[in-house]
């Protein structure tokens, strides 16, 4: 359960924390499930609301938390990175275990490292990699309601590779992009470089989509996950993905797939030097 | 969500199944989380009871429904395997899809067939299949809350192999049964054939254990997984299993594992003939 905003008394907290700082890395995993989102907002339950709330709790002081990539509601995460700055000295151990007491069971903080008071888990970030789960079986499976889009009607596995080849390296994914105007009226932008997109599939027949980018604008694995169900459905051409992608046209697409079977898996740094 | 029991009008039921009949077997795979146990219990959400209210509401005349094993509260299956009584000539797929509707998510029938009228999913049975999962890191994982132990110490693989080779054969397991009284004030036996044991871990770390027997009797796999963790942890020796099984004595025998990390994966039967 996550905690709640009225848990917490202000009165107990310090105005900053005090230096010399630090600035500390997390992995984090969650099951985005019960979750609207990663994004802190108030009045409703987040990861980063309640990793936030958490942290004040322990550290005592306000946080300032950023993320590698704030996940939609119901998008699970089992390598989310976050960052934050407080006091030098502190118990990275002891710190995870209360966080994981007060956040757990949903949310997990799985790692923490002191990193160099400079690094930023947003912009420093080399690459996101996100796995996309589908259980394609006539009947559901009770045990991954929560993380894998049921697709009933048989996908071809053939037909979902010849889909996601066109994807690789650096294209306008406009057509696949939720549209973003920014405060000046232009769209933000929307060319992006896929370094890696493939299809595996379980021992068990559980077909799991890996992709992985620089970076990734809204809604833009989701989209090309239902486009690409499309083409493995049958109802579009593997060819019909390069028009798709060439249209910069958020129509041309297919329907965006449902968040539940998303994760955020993992986040790459340069190696420190 | 389980249907319940009010939902249900008994006066659309007939009174019983019409001539000529016909046998059903079904595999069925549920999350436990939520239920106490498979056994129909009135007034609290089974397994069993879902199942036969949804048979009743679909079938229209009542059921007698038999399982292959019954669950304990908080205990998963992934091949449970169930049979009845219907009128010959039933659309098999369409009772299944309407199972599915009226017990999903958290219950989902695999597949179901008709077979030889004297079929009984209990006494037919040769073997059961049983599956324990153990998480065993410093940290928990939110996507195995409900499916696996977390065990923070680390576990030694070795020792938890070297003690599960003791438990294969036939021997009396009293130590590893709750203890049964039957009508006539004797003690259930207790004798039990355990044809496979084995752990196994997944590419993540994940630990499985595998148990395979003709039968179990009450808590058997779970007082074997406790008592094998103790070994693994250093707290038991692999021999002390042993001197364990030759107690036949309940309290010779570690704690009871918790329910969530057991499944119910696999109840074999006799090749028709």
């Amino acid at each position: 359960m996550p905690t709640t905003l009225t848990l917490f008394d202000p009165e107990d907290m310090d105005d900053a924390p005090q230096p010399p700082l630090t600035r500390v890395r997390m992995t984090v995993a969650y099951d985005g499930t019960k979750f609207h989102g990663f994004a802190v907002n108030p009045g409703v339950s987040t990861v980063g609301g309640s990793l936030l709330e958490a942290l004040e709790r322990v550290l005592r002081h306000p946080v300032d938390l950023t993320c590698a990539g704030r996940t939609d509601k119901g998008v699970h995460a089992h390598g989310q990175v976050v960052d934050f700055a407080t006091t030098e000295g502190i118990d990275l151990d002891a710190l995870v275990r209360s966080l994981n007491g007060l956040c757990g069971p949903s949310i997990a903080v799985r790692d923490a490292e002191v990193v160099d008071e400079e690094f930023s888990s947003r912009f420093d970030a080399t690459f996101r990699r996100y796995r996309y789960t589908i259980h394609n079986a006539a009947h559901p499976d009770p045990f991954s309601t929560n993380t894998a889009w049921h697709v009933r009607e048989p996908l071809s596995l053939d037909r979902l590779r010849l889909a996601c080849d066109p994807l690789l390296g650096t294209h306008d994914f406009a057509s696949f992009c939720r549209r973003n105007t920014r405060a000046d009226g232009t769209d933000a932008p929307t060319v992006r470089d896929v370094l890696d997109a493939r299809w595996e599939v379980d021992p068990d027949g559980t077909l799991r989509f890996w992709i992985q980018a620089t970076s990734f604008c809204h809604q833009m694995v989701r989209s090309i996950v239902g486009t690409l169900v499309e083409a493995g459905l049958g109802k579009k051409t593997p060819g019909d993905i390069l028009g798709i992608i060439a249209a910069r046209d958020r129509a041309a697409a297919g329907p965006v797939a449902p968040p539940h079977g998303l994760s955020l898996w993992e986040v790459g740094y340069p190696d420190p030097t």
